[in-house]
């Protein structure tokens, strides 16, 4: 039997690391800070990858690939965003058995070395906009580092457009932010809220930073993407001009926008349990298992190939044809396992539906059907099989974010006092509060508390929403007084 | 209107170079030897990777993703290995503001990063076989780059399998050398020789190595694709070993293989023409493009709306849906460019099959056809154009591989003497000799003619052929001559 993994109410943090481990989506590698996906992660990160790549493309943007190689003296160039990533970078100093005339990074990001190839393509108004991004590899140096959700090296895709003006930028900016927000709702089943970034927390480089921040199961928040309105600043760092319609030159305006592997962390932390990896059906790879029950020898043969008909039957119905995505069903007739050993396998990696089929089930023609996320027990009769496999795939999607959205939002409260964030944040949740805006006390109720603003909740102008209480900290009423969302965060 | 690509007969190199940057497909960055890959390119890889990795997985292998950095040591665990990367090895020596305790290499090949992780994973017989693959960025430095051929970083897959025989390994090996030329010849249109390397030629670590070679249009060659016998060589470095079912512990048999971005600078250097690119359809993002031919301000409406009306009819046709792929229609109505000017951009990107359509067409319900690689212009009755797109896009992907089998066909020769070689590598070409196996000539034929042994062709046993006559440069006859095929190459 395998090992155990350590029950969330034990140890949240052990939980998490219990199921990435055990489930195999990821291993710890022999460099630093550096984990190994393997393949029950990454076939999760292919999901995300395929689904999230199509509503990219539809947005306007094509894909690309840079030099993973930045020129030192290129992160330099933009004084905010050396500032910002200085500490986290990787240098090479040597290549080829030689000392490098210039130390060459590793990216924690391509602002810089993609604004150096838009100085050279873009020439004039009819090359705009130009929107590209990139599926990569990238690096930033970190002290502290916990599988998926904190690497030194980590996979994601970076998004870079250029534009004429500011209204477009910052409307690229706003459409971004609800591609992010909408795939993280319909694909990881993961409720978020959306708003904009403090000065404290936003991008090195930018105007101003949007994100989509989740609730994971132990109340603390996950930032799950960002979306940068980066103005001119790289603009004008790489002379990224454009000859407008006027026929006066003119620096374009900028976005950026990234989610990463970071994602499958923040999944396996919202839906999972004690039992291992709760999988949204959209992300899985396998979504029915058939478990041949086979107690006796001579009636295995009759059951292995009832199994095998039934997957066909799966595959070929038109109501599983009618889901989004291709099903995977594996008839798990291995006879070197008990069944039950196979039940706890399959529930610690995630399959969505499991199926036992016995001698008896096939003389009254029918299955038992469990949903991971239920662990009930249906019977079925057989014919019904596919089309029920359909409808329960369908509402295991969308109930996993209903239940996801409703413990949000049980532990989401609103407060009027800083007493009550001090207490507040020792159980856990998000808490929406008056803010006056003040970025030093901003940084000494994170020193005191550990809870940072996880963003400003948008109004229907994408302006942080006013408020007309007094700031829960000062206690001072202003008409410049927000509402922002403090949560403790990984 | 464009730049003017050099005609191949004047300076093959550079016409490569011109169709490369013209057609957007890749760009030179700031970066020295490292390049940029344009939304043009970036999608034939896109296609490359769709269809390879389907058959990967078919070949039983799993995506997984380790670290781009690789413990400097572990590289010099394996003689040949380190012997054979060492030199271009890019390394980083400070990260987070600090020198490393040990510095990291960039990997240039992950056997050992992965054997790292294959010693951790494997325990028994039951964890075998296990077959990997990762898509990934290496870096080599090289001194002399050219793009996509080769460049100091480049985009590839690695494959990498741990089994518990030498049969089984060799199995594997042979197996994805079989992928890759299926690959090469169903979706490149590459026709390729198939063979084993000489030792010379080998990569460092294995036991042995099979390549796929393709011929260029200036007979010149491009390795196209590797597949290794790593034998037990990293195994032991790393002490890879599994509990067998005798009870004892024997190290795994491993096996490697891998094509990378070069093989889209292969595809242009096999099909394109003095006009640009041709692209085989199976790689083709846009398959067709219609062009309104817009004489009169008064008849633009009706061209505009009959063009619209026949992508949707092609896009919905069933003869078109038979097609291995999803077809890619646009209608090029930009009336800031002239008709012609058009015609040469589609014929610099490669757009398989261009259709005009103009006001006396739509009187007739007729268009004009033009296919890519043909340049002849067909009337095609309207009601018959998605039926004869569906044949020609087939034809074109076929005829495509004939002609090129053709071309190389008539330039590899059966030699017998080195005086044959000497005169013939000066014209190009594939020269396919009896060769008495000795390294030290081998080195000394290279250093001469400039020509390699591409590899020997395999007989029915995946051995090199024997041949009786005398080897073409000791003139000695011996029961060990084989057949070398020796070109210059890229």
């Amino acid at each position: 039997m395998a090992e155990k993994i350590t029950p969330r109410s034990q140890d949240f943090s052990q939980w998490y690391q219990d199921v990435v481990l055990q489930a195999k989506l990821a291993d710890y590698s022999p460099v630093k800070g550096c984990m190994v996906i393997r393949a029950n992660g990454y076939s999760i990160w292919e999901r995300i990858q395929g689904d999230l790549d199509r509503r990219i493309k539809k947005s306007g943007a094509r894909n690309y690939y840079f030099p993973f190689f930045i020129p030192e003296s290129f992160m330099k160039k933009e004084a905010e965003h050396v500032e910002g990533f200085a500490p986290e970078l990787a240098v090479v100093t040597h290549a080829g058995g030689k000392k490098l005339e210039e130390p060459l990074v590793a990216r924690p990001t391509s602002e810089t070395i993609i604004n150096s190839m838009f100085a050279k393509w873009i020439q004039s108004y009819r090359d705009l906009p130009l929107m590209i991004n990139q599926w990569a590899n990238v690096v930033r140096w970190e002290m502290r580092t916990r599988l998926f959700l904190r690497t030194t090296e980590f996979l994601w895709q970076e998004g870079h457009t250029c534009h004429a003006t500011p209204e477009e930028s910052e409307a690229e900016t706003r459409t971004m932010l609800g591609v992010y927000r909408d795939f993280a709702e319909e694909i990881l089943a993961m409720p978020v809220f959306w708003g904009r970034k403090s000065d404290n927390e936003r991008f090195a480089g930018a105007l101003r930073t949007y994100c989509i921040e989740a609730m994971m199961q132990d109340k603390k928040a996950l930032q799950a993407g960002t979306s940068h309105n980066l103005a001119q600043n790289f603009a004008k760092a790489f002379e990224t001009k454009f000859l407008d319609k006027d026929g006066t030159q003119k620096f374009v305006h900028q976005t950026s926008w990234g989610v990463s592997t970071r994602l499958i962390g923040g999944m396996v932390m919202t839906h999972s349990d004690d039992k291992g990896l709760v999988l949204p059906p959209r992300l899985a790879h396998t979504h029915v298992v058939i478990v041949p029950i086979m107690p006796k020898p001579e009636t295995k043969a009759a059951v292995v190939e009832a199994a095998q008909k039934l997957r066909a039957a799966i595959e070929a119905d038109a109501a599983v044809k009618g889901l989004p995505y291709e099903i995977g069903v594996l008839v798990d007739d291995d006879d070197q396992k008990q069944a039950g050993w196979k039940f706890h396998e399959h529930e610690l990696n995630g399959t969505p539906i499991r199926i036992e089929l016995g001698p008896r089930d096939l003389e009254k023609s029918t299955v038992v059907m469990t949903r991971r996320d239920l662990g009930v027990k249906e019977f079925v009769p057989m014919a019904d099989v596919p089309a029920k496999i359909a409808r329960d795939l369908a509402a295991m999607q969308k109930e996993l974010l209903e239940k996801a959205r409703a413990f949000r939002d049980a532990n989401t409260f609103e407060i009027d006092t800083y007493d009550q964030l001090k207490e507040g944040v020792e159980k856990g949740g998000f808490f929406i509060a008056p803010w006056c805006g003040d970025s030093v006390i901003e940084k000494k109720i994170k020193e005191e508390t550990k809870a940072t603003i996880r963003c400003f909740p948008l109004d229907s102008n994408y302006e942080p929403k006013k408020t007309d209480k007094p700031c829960f900290y000062t206690g001072e009423k202003s008409e410049k007084n927000i509402l922002a969302i403090f949560a403790r965060s990984y």
